[in-house]
């Protein structure tokens, strides 16, 4: 029996992780879970998965939650970011599921790496903005950086033991977004909901928008390149619609390795929970007779600068990627709020990088303030946009 | 220097092996080439490659090679079946590519096996007649039977040492052939020339007609389950008529590895070579975004019974398998020679297997007694199907 901990249970990933326990009887037994300020949702998964610790981000909602379990003392509750280290390290935890979003993930990661667990990593801000501190930690304490990402897990997969030595390339292929099709005039009227209405994966609103604008597809060349190892020469992305083929890799002689499945998150987490073992799950077969063809295309980077963008922050290295994604974050909830434009999320990410001097090798300190700097750097470009 | 042995160096797959060969200096050597009547392109492989001995079918072709080369004494010359045979166990050789076609090929890949030769097979009849006792051979001789065929060779690449018991199925891939939208009707009257000009891969006439009728794909069915040990409700066979998906395997949670590339013989060819190594070679690269759309869809029985031949004679077993595919072979050749019509090629393997007991887990003196008294019904019944 694998004993989980899910930091970030509240959320799309952290939710569609129960589900794939829930689907797995006697497999594995949650013994934390750690949430944002959802502890109505928090409760109900304490009460049904009974672990032995939980966690949530304020003062207000520990006590909301306190009350709620009052009568029966089910699990110690622990407080914010500390809370969320705290289960990152129980000493109970074989596998840490890390799902919650943004550049908060990174200290439960650096937590448990530390604390020897296996890592199933649904954040990506980890790696893209401290993916060579992740990476050496990893390394020296002999832990797993598992993917969950789909396009991550296809990779890994398709990898499976075989060395870098013989990759030619990594193929990460992106549904293109809902807004694919549509004219640079187009892109400048559209609206948050009409992004969030995203045709093939279940995901939370923020990964949506990123979705839409190809950064999504950005972070994950940035993160490809630190989980695998390759230079980003070596990492190319391929518009593929109908996300069923979930990405690939080329090896020297010219064979492709593929991995296909229906677009369903519970897969690759299904697979990470699992891994090296594969079991029959709840999520639905692919067949391949019912598809209705496969088509590919390349990125339009005229229309979607972000994937370039983050090509670029990648290349630069050190604090840059870090500054992409702070200054994305705030962009993307500009959008969301309804106070930034679509096609004005690149400029902002730009701007923002524009003036940063990136530092080599950053100490995780250093990322957080690049991360900080990056932030308000971006709501005053957003500000001075919607003041002009 | 990997030390390689090519039976049928003459035909489609061994020119294209010893295109590879050519295409990889100093990474293998050939010792052995073993052809059937092309003595002239023989004489012209063994100036170009010297190996240590060489081998053609008839007494004819062996004076007449000796004839051609008889200035310069490069390799020794050997005759026929037993000729074949002193190739495939060659002291000096460590894999021996079984490219012959026909059931001949049985013969001196046994011979192989015996010798503990590493075998790259080619050879359909091999597994498709003597399965039980080519697969019991390897184990005992521990020697590893590398596919060659495109659909194998993707399989293999997609388990790469997974466990059978994580596999849910094995989704072999056909082109469909040249006749795949013609109605039934219009299949009436389909000549060999133009079932020759298959649109995918550069292959030898026989096999081309094969293609076409769906036989080859269910000749492959029954080599998939002997080389990768499962049943034949675990195979699948998947319409993909642009043969960039050369097959796929899903596991038991549902996700998919494919094997992909452009369709040339020489990519399986070299894997099987340089396996467990990948290397660059000749073989033009996959490009998804060239790709002009990958489509399925379920072979059609009806139009095309010789894949549930196939099944049914695999179904069957013993020398079941080795009387669908001589049948096959005489109705393929009459075909060829316009003695029989496309649609009757089925018929009559079905006309002979009806006739047929099968004996269980034959000796190989009775699988060849099943394939000559296989072959005269076949011919007979043409015959007959000519004179009514």
């Amino acid at each position: 029996m694998k004993r989980i901990v899910i930091l970030g249970s509240t959320g799309s990933i952290g939710r569609q992780t129960l589900d794939v326990i829930r689907s797995l009887p006697g497999k594995f037994k949650v013994v934390g879970l750690g949430a944002g300020n959802n502890w109505r949702l928090l409760a109900g998964q304490i009460r049904e998965f009974r672990p032995l610790a939980a966690a949530v981000s304020g003062e207000i909602e520990l006590a909301s939650l306190k009350d709620e379990l009052a009568s029966d003392k089910i699990s110690e509750l622990y407080l914010g970011r500390e809370g969320l280290e705290t289960l990152a390290s129980l000493p109970e935890a074989d596998l840490v599921v890390v799902a919650v979003t943004g550049a908060a993930g990174i200290y439960p990661t650096i937590a448990a790496i530390c604390a020897g667990k296996e890592i199933a990593l649904a954040n990506k801000e980890t790696l893209v903005a401290a993916g060579h501190l992740v990476m050496e930690l990893s390394a020296r304490h002999k832990t797993g950086i598992l993917p969950v990402d789909s396009e991550h897990s296809a990779v890994w997969q398709c990898l499976y033991g075989r060395g870098l030595d013989q990759v030619e390339k990594i193929i990460l292929t992106a549904s293109g977004g809902p807004f694919r099709q549509l004219s640079l005039k187009e892109l400048e009227g559209v609206t948050a909901d009409r992004a969030l209405r995203h045709p093939n994966w279940n995901m939370g609103n923020k990964v949506t928008i990123d979705s839409a604008t190809l950064m999504n597809k950005g972070l994950e060349v940035i993160e490809a390149k630190w989980l695998f190892g390759v230079n980003y020469s070596k990492i190319e992305v391929v518009v593929h619609p109908q996300s069923i083929i979930h990405s690939a890799v080329e090896f020297l002689d010219g064979s492709v390795i593929a991995q296909l499945g229906l677009p369903d998150m519970r897969l690759p987490i299904q697979y990470a929970l699992t891994y090296p073992d594969r079991v029959p799950g709840a999520v639905p077969k692919l067949k391949f007779t019912d598809l209705q063809g496969l088509t590919f295309e390349p990125p339009d980077l005229e229309k979607f600068p972000s994937l370039r963008l983050a090509y670029e922050a990648g290349r630069a290295g050190g604090t840059m990627p870090a500054v992409l994604n702070a200054a994305n974050e705030v962009a993307v909830e500009s959008f969301l709020e309804g106070t930034l434009s679509f096609r004005n999320i690149p400029f902002i990410v730009e701007s923002v990088m524009e003036k940063h001097e990136p530092v080599n090798r950053p100490e995780l300190a250093e990322i957080m303030a690049a991360d900080n700097w990056a932030r308000e750097l971006a709501k005053k470009h957003i500000k001075r946009f919607n003041l002009s």
